[in-house]
């Protein structure tokens, strides 16, 4: 099946074929899985937004739905994608962050960017500061500004009707995706991993994995606390699915 | 299937079933899979070492096959563990490091254990040449020291062989390991990826999400360089494989 695209599309440098542009190079020579692409499970993929340039590597995995976990609206691109290739959409709006965190994001995604090692050290002493904040739930005062606790709470009515859809094995092969494959995507993969009976500490080491600096401890507080009674009657077909 | 032990298993502290030790609490319980443990693909897992709490876990994945990558030999609970398993195991003994590279090694660990900012900086700026010095190949004088180019290159005989083997879905369920599941693994992995056509940057990001701070530019350099020719004629069964 061949992937629509518009006519702004980047036409492909390396080729003769004037019919043949950047997407179909792309195609033909390597694949490109988005931001953050992981195998969860049997039928079961995680990443994080994807774009134009993953649309062969998708195309590859078959996919027969797609659990979005972002308010914002899918991108006309997306939609024109998945319709083309028969996936159907799951959206359940969850909040990336709270507006007052943007600017210590923008602060903290500075940091790694500088190779100054005396700036370096600043950073990441205040990096340490902000961290212990978080953790303890406690407002923290810094370039003026007053930071409460920064991260919204998970919705744990979401991430439910989230996980009944990536339970039905009639979604699969089904992609996971946020805006960058951290937070609520690692989120829901706990939650999965609860009804697997992974221990918690395996589960948050998974959800380090993709989060890596930017982990929180308010997700993994919501993925402990997650009750997973109401889900023992459905039935999962994974591979580790013993309970 | 019953996980054969050794009469020194510690016994179940939660509960009175005096036949009820603690690896069957774990079972019964929680599944603890191996350090590092993910799905690759359809029927492939990779992992660090899988010590004995891990076995529930790997039973519940119904294993055919372990491609081990270490040159030690198998401990014997994990022998016995693939015995009553039905679990064929290929051993392909890849080096882990020089022995030169010890202390440079436990520098490293040494350095993120450490919470004292001033150190930090220190260590930061030291690990830096470290690395700087590794991707130039370079001999660096340190603590008095000389290391030189501090890891044995991977062998291409080897992880070809393992290649073979993993891409046989007679093989499959498969799982494989190495010590910590982070370079041999990785390269391993790597390897299967430039065959299911990923991009460099993809399959190094997926590399360095598993190395984190011991990521090595000679792995990725053995990656990058690995001939792929030879398997074109072989069958690739996985979720992403046209070529």
């Amino acid at each position: 099946m061949k992937v629509e695209r518009s006519s702004s599309s980047p036409k492909c440098g390396d080729c003769d074929d004037v019919n043949h542009d950047y997407y179909d190079h792309l195609k033909d020579h390597f694949f490109v899985p988005p931001l953050n692409f992981s195998f969860v499970d049997n039928g079961v993929f995680r990443s994080g937004f994807p774009e134009p340039p993953n649309f062969p590597f998708l195309q590859s995995l078959g996919l027969r739905s797609i659990i979005y976990l972002c308010p914002e609206p899918y991108p006309e691109t997306n939609l024109e994608f998945i319709k083309n290739n028969g996936i159907k959409l799951y959206q359940f709006g969850i909040e990336g962050h709270k507006m007052s965190t943007k600017n210590r994001e923008n602060e903290v995604e500075c940091f790694s960017e500088s190779n100054n090692s005396k700036n370096m050290l600043i950073q990441l002493v205040v990096l340490s500061l902000a961290l212990e904040c978080n953790a303890a739930s406690q407002p923290m005062v810094t370039n003026q500004s007053l930071i409460m606790e920064p991260f919204v709470n998970i919705p744990d009515a979401a991430i439910r009707e989230a996980l009944k859809v990536l339970l039905d094995v009639r979604n699969h092969p089904v992609l996971i995706h946020c805006k960058r494959g951290k937070h609520r995507t690692g989120c829901l993969v706990g939650c999965l991993r609860k009804l697997q009976k992974w221990c918690l500490s395996s589960i948050f080491d998974e959800y380090q994995r993709f989060a890596a600096a930017k982990a929180r401890v308010s997700d993994q507080r919501f993925i402990e606390l997650f009750d997973t009674s109401n889900f023992k009657h459905l039935p999962i077909s994974f591979s580790n699915s013993k309970r």
